[in-house]
């Protein structure tokens, strides 16, 4: 039986399951600056209005429904709704919620959408115990410190390999955080950290499907019941994340150790997050921006519009490459459809997402027109976007940095604006408004 | 930036998730011999002893702490334990349990142990919504049919990776048998092994701590939910398991789509489980036979023994190579252990995994004698021992088929030998019979 058993033993990894346990039980309470505490509550915040803006959504109501076949003990609230269930369970609806209409927060450097998990696991917890709102934003900036920072070390190999990487380091994020809101030993956090580790959640194969936003659902619930086994002596794995056979390696082929050792502490990866305009994945972002711009530099009309050129990122078409959508769900996994809802209402929100949208036929005839080109050259994060009108004239706008990126973040203003326009659909302009209010002032 | 996106792109996968969930929905109720029936309640028995003798462990008693705050209905009973949880956390912890002392089934040609994960969601589910003993080991068989085609598709390659084969296959075959027992349609058993495809669970790194017995508990879990989800109409891709981005291809570079296709329906892989006579990991059980052999043969005593010698496969030290176990658990993942009181006892049960017993000076003594020596030429199942006695002899001896593999298996008397011994301690002897007659008669 020849097979080779041999794994890539790493005998330099350094002890991170015990180091990130470290920093999640020792940092002091808002061990940070007042820029990054706020950059939190905009996590925070634009995490509570996806929550609520898609309370309704079928997708929640499929989830919940299975959800209450187990009989829940009504311990925790769900975002925009009236039922309670058991703080794991709200754990799994909130983070499905919140990540339903593509439009949560994204640390670009891995294309984690890391509030989904983290959020939903530590606030389901610290309502039900009572926590304050100081404990969840510290719990939620270290849940959120340990998967980035997992994810800057297997990014962008695990990605590649096609995990949904929000869920597979979700896990322990969500972990982490529901530690450090109980107050955990190192020990035991340790312990939670290696519960989690072998619960990554989530496969990029599911994009354009109910399963892409289950999977920070899933990690939030597998995260908090990590947590909850090491709080009464469950063990697992004290190299859970580093061993030759740990989870990093099992699922990367690449593991840069210093991307988590490297001021551990010191810097924080929540002030990277960033929050999306636009409701669809955000490879996206640069081409929509281009177009809207276009739009209203040029005061283009639909009918004015002879073809559209749009030079990407190869992993964008990946990603997005979706020519003929049927439904709103499979849109946002349409560079063609973003773009001509872009060109022809100026935005690219939940409504242009919508069934009705996404088979209008003037949406069908402008999408037509677009063209996607792969371009080695251009950086994931950028777009070049050339339309032609019928008149013969070329408007061209390179979008190196588009809106809501860390280069050009949404104000306040306008991330308020996108909580209320979501919100208030579901739960009434005063409501939204009173929630906007609450989620900015956690721990402000 | 230069960077392989790229997947292993196979146009030639066949539709693998649609063929499992037709097989699973439309394959008639005992649709296979009664040697296959048989040796589904032989499976099924085992694992209801397993799960009862190992009921009031630190593990279980860990995790159930952890469930309890949750404050769950009491839907479905745990073995040899009062409480009642949820159907979930039901499947949880009697997945747990069954898997704590090592001593559950073995598909030998994966290392996975099927039971765990398929049997305890079924027997949680069945249980609540009052389904017959025949839908139960209907749904058992299928369920097991999934988990370990798949298993046969990956292994070794995705084991040799790192996973826990048992729980990373394991939420497929639990979410295929809970959607036959709930009588789901074609499309939406699709959607159940869609949406389990995402929540593969199971590090090897956690050999020898309790998150080893959670993998099949939380497979179990997993794999309900998915189906409960499915049922209420969630959605997953119709191609989770063969998309080149799909499970099959993130989780193994290795996948033979033939083990699942051929013959699919005509042959079971539950024919080919078998039953531990030792309480530890499975590659240790050919040298343990072998200890236990030349001991009776030679009428050895420990104090007889200057040195053993047991070549095997270099898989076997992989997995149990260590020399100082300090505790029972520990002693599992000891070939040194476990062939020192193979020698002195005469077998390898819980007892000869306890604390007391891994720490005694004569298991130490006699442990130090051990030498085990890695031979490629050896098969993963079969031991070559050989004791050299203070007076000078060798005695040795060759171990094919140690006892309890397909081609020595355990006998029926042996079975009940085993379940009487773990679940009497337990629940008392009268209720340990009850249960052995209960669970071989469940559709017999």
């Amino acid at each position: 039986m020849a097979r080779n058993t041999t794994v890539k033993a790493d005998h330099n990894a350094p002890p991170i399951t015990r180091m990130l346990a470290e920093l999640v039980v020792n940092h002091p309470s808002k061990g940070w600056s007042d820029a990054v505490d706020h950059e939190a509550h905009r996590t925070f915040a634009n995490w509570v209005g996806c929550a609520v803006g898609a309370a309704t959504h079928e997708t929640v109501e499929a989830a919940l429904a299975g959800v209450m076949e187990l009989q829940p003990a009504p311990q925790a609230s769900l975002f925009g709704r009236k039922e309670k269930v058991d703080i794991a369970n709200a754990a799994l609806i909130n983070g499905i919620s919140s990540h339903t209409f593509d439009f949560d927060d994204t640390h670009l450097k891995t294309i984690i959408h890391p509030a989904g998990p983290v959020a939903s696991a530590a606030q389901a917890l610290a309502e039900f115990k009572g926590y304050s709102g100081r404990e969840l934003m510290d719990a939620i900036v270290l849940g959120i410190e340990v998967s980035c920072r997992v994810g800057n070390a297997v990014y962008p190999d695990h990605y590649d390999r096609g995990w949904h990487i929000t869920g597979s380091t979700g896990t322990l994020g969500a972990a982490a955080a529901c530690a450090r809101l109980m107050k955990l030993n190192v020990d035991q956090t340790q312990m939670a950290l290696g519960i989690a580790a072998s619960q990554p959640v989530g496969l990029r194969e599911q994009f354009g499907t109910m399963t892409k936003p289950f999977h920070p659902g899933a990690a939030a619930k597998a995260g908090l019941m990590s947590a909850l086994l090491a709080k009464h002596g469950f063990t697992a794995s004290t190299r859970a994340l580093e061993a030759p056979r740990g989870l990093m390696q099992v699922y990367s082929d690449k593991c840069d150790w210093s991307q988590i050792t490297e001021k551990l502490g010191e810097t924080w990866e929540i002030a990277l997050n960033t929050y999306k305009p636009f409701a669809c994945g955000i490879v996206i972002h640069p081409s929509i921006d281009g177009c809207v711009q276009l739009r209203q530099q040029h005061q283009l009309k639909p009918s004015d519009i002879a073809k559209v050129t749009v030079r990407v990122h190869p992993l964008v078409l990946e990603l997005t490459g979706k020519k003929t959508p049927q439904k709103g769900l499979e849109g946002k996994f349409s560079i063609y459809h973003s773009c001509a809802v872009g060109l022809i209402f100026g935005r690219a929100g939940e409504h242009e997402y919508s069934d009705a949208v996404v088979n209008a036929p003037e949406t069908l005839l402008l999408r037509s027109k677009v063209d996607a080109i792969v371009d080695e050259s251009m950086d994931e994060a950028a777009a070049d976007v050339t339309v032609e009108t019928t008149t013969g004239q070329r408007h061209h706008i390179f979008v190196e940095h588009a809106i809501g990126c860390v280069e050009n973040p949404m104000t306040n203003d306008q991330l308020k604006a996108k909580f209320i326009d979501q919100a208030s659909a579901v739960v009434g302009s005063t409501e939204a408004t009173r929630l906007w209010i609450w989620a900015m002032s956690r721990a402000a």
